[in-house]
């Protein structure tokens, strides 16, 4: 998506052929630099302190990291270190273990000489899957704003709730949650979205309205508690949301305050979408309430604050009182029976065992 | 309640027997200062500039303001201007239009020589009457809480949520949505209270995590998004909430994100409660959500956060990016359906036409 009129990705091959580019994501919204990876470690470091974040890029930084330490040091020993580096960035993130297992497969009995460029091909071909994923849950997604745009009078727009950041800074491009709105929007649908602050890490006001306003989509930034009181007056006119881990019933664990979200809209007969690529259905859970675990996180995400200065430098400040205790959950479980659809890359299915089952035949056989 | 072991109220007469005393609110929760008020000046500027907030106490405040300008001067020209200074502090505050025409009432054909006397002993009236509400509306609700204690083991707290700052912060002591909290700490039942942050301004985080904590109650910080989780896996028994307006049929106007934690608590089985002095209840209004107007406030109360840095100061920091339009309403509405009762200061009642008029039988003839 663009960036000051430029076309960008999270993730790219920098000219030169080999060193990787990112875009450091701690420096959003305020600024925008991008960083080059040039080795292993560069790669680990980015992943560990979150220049780069969401599952899907954090995958394709794993693949490129592992592609710049094959590139130095192709034996077996030396690639053992570097997954092991790589995973240590982010130990509990699934996406960067599956992404490194698939790289050393594509390894596996390739001589040395060749390892350093299969390795940038799969890498490539990781990030590549995931921008394709992503435009087809756009394309999947479009019918559903167009509908929504029928009803309205010429010139006004589909107005569109999103909670967290489910944007192109979570994945290579395009995002899940934004990919049906920067679809619509270069369909010359007008369309305006209302983006959830979504605290304490303020992923929404940082990440997402960043995201829209550099890519030219119309938006206002809202306090969390705010989307109930917009679906009363008849202010949204469909929701959609990313997903951590959707189960095979259709319960979907997002960022926090998901559910609450998710009531609202039942209650004010809103359409409540949520984006998913089919890698994140996880087939062998069925009652999300009762069997994802939620994280919790450090209280300081919650107790503390980090922006920018009137003098133009990024401080953090403490907004809880010294000596109150904080609790930072990070996800919470919307049930099936509040989600409208999901929108996944092969089209639009109804949160429950046979919508899943519908579209993807393959599914239940994983579950076992 | 207590600040630092000692027991405090929100105004007070200092011992000189005329001038006033407040706790600067705008300090909180990073510091405890008092002021002392001498000229109707100190007062109007205490209003206006949010030293003292809440209706109650702002109430209070131009009382006395309107006291000690009785002392300087007992004129009916001073006390008009007197009056005009006070109301211009904050143009929409109800309580205090109120407060200003009990005061003049009080002193109607009263001597002038008198009439400081008299405005000193309305203002001790108002507040009084303020701390005798509160504290019927904390004996109201102590049995909702007995009831829950009784269902647990011992020593394992009742589990409150409340949202913002209906607390004694807000009033002259006790507060509304915590005087039955207050009540059951001090009746030695274990309680615990899940405070929500209450974005955009923080009053949660700020002011009632600071008061729970000064007072020793148990309580945990948690963003607004969190109380759905909480309420799907058990961890909340009731929810109590504050109202800035009630309608005849129930309807709860409370500050902005109360809808979505009733929703929740409905969603789950768990009683949500509104305290609140009767004089909030608007009898000429029946549909909240179509009838009352909410209020938009300034955008920079969501895109800066203030709070305390590393090195002791108060800062003001930008979170969302410059450029990016925010809106910001102060309330919603909760309709009567998703309400378990209204606490008030004379019993717990149904949030409904019926119930409420068993309890206030004079109040429909208001409504004309």
């Amino acid at each position: 998506m663009k960036v000051n009129g430029i076309a960008y990705r999270t993730i790219w091959v920098e000219p030169d052929g080999w060193s990787i580019g990112i875009i450091d994501q701690t420096k959003l919204p305020h600024a925008f630099e991008t960083l080059t990876l040039r080795r292993v470690e560069d790669a680990a470091r980015a992943i560990r302190d979150m220049q780069v974040r969401g599952a899907p890029l954090i995958g394709s930084t794993a693949a490129y990291g592992f592609s710049l330490a094959a590139r130095g040091d192709a034996g077996d020993e030396a690639l053992d270190k570097a997954c092991q580096l790589l995973l240590q960035a982010r130990p509990t993130a699934v996406n960067l273990r599956w992404a490194l297992e698939r790289m050393r497969a594509a390894l596996r009995n390739q001589p040395r000489g060749e390892r350093a460029a299969i390795a940038y091909r799969e890498a490539a071909a990781i990030a590549e899957e995931d921008v394709a994923i992503n435009r087809s849950i756009g394309e999947a997604g479009l019918p559903l704003i167009q509908q929504a745009a029928e009803g309205k009078r010429a010139g006004e727009p589909v107005n569109i709730l999103t909670h967290c950041n489910a944007g192109w800074l979570a994945t290579v491009d395009w995002g899940t949650a934004t990919a049906p709105i920067y679809r619509a929007h270069e369909g010359g649908i007008p369309v305006h979205v209302w983006v959830d602050e979504t605290r304490p890490r303020n992923q929404g006001a940082s990440l997402t309205a960043w995201e829209l306003k550099n890519h030219g989509v119309a938006h206002t930034v809202i306090a969390d508690n705010v989307g109930g009181h917009l679906m009363q007056h008849g202010k949204v006119d469909l929701c959609i949301v990313g997903t951590d881990r959707t189960t095979a019933a259709g319960d979907v664990a997002n960022k926090i305050g998901t559910y609450l979200k998710a009531l609202a809209a039942h209650d004010n007969g809103v359409p409540f979408y949520v984006a998913l690529p089919s890698p994140t259905i996880d087939w062998r859970l069925s009652d999300g309430v009762a069997e994802i675990p939620i994280e919790e996180r450090a209280g300081a995400e919650l107790s503390h604050v980090t922006g920018l200065t009137e003098d133009g430098s990024i401080t953090t400040v403490r907004i809880v009182p010294a000596g109150s205790p904080v609790a930072n959950y990070a996800f919470d479980v919307t049930p099936a029976r509040l989600v409208t659809g999901l929108i996944t890359e092969r089209g639009v299915a109804a949160a429950s065992r046979a919508g899943l089952a519908r579209l993807f035949p393959e599914g239940n056989s994983r579950a076992s």
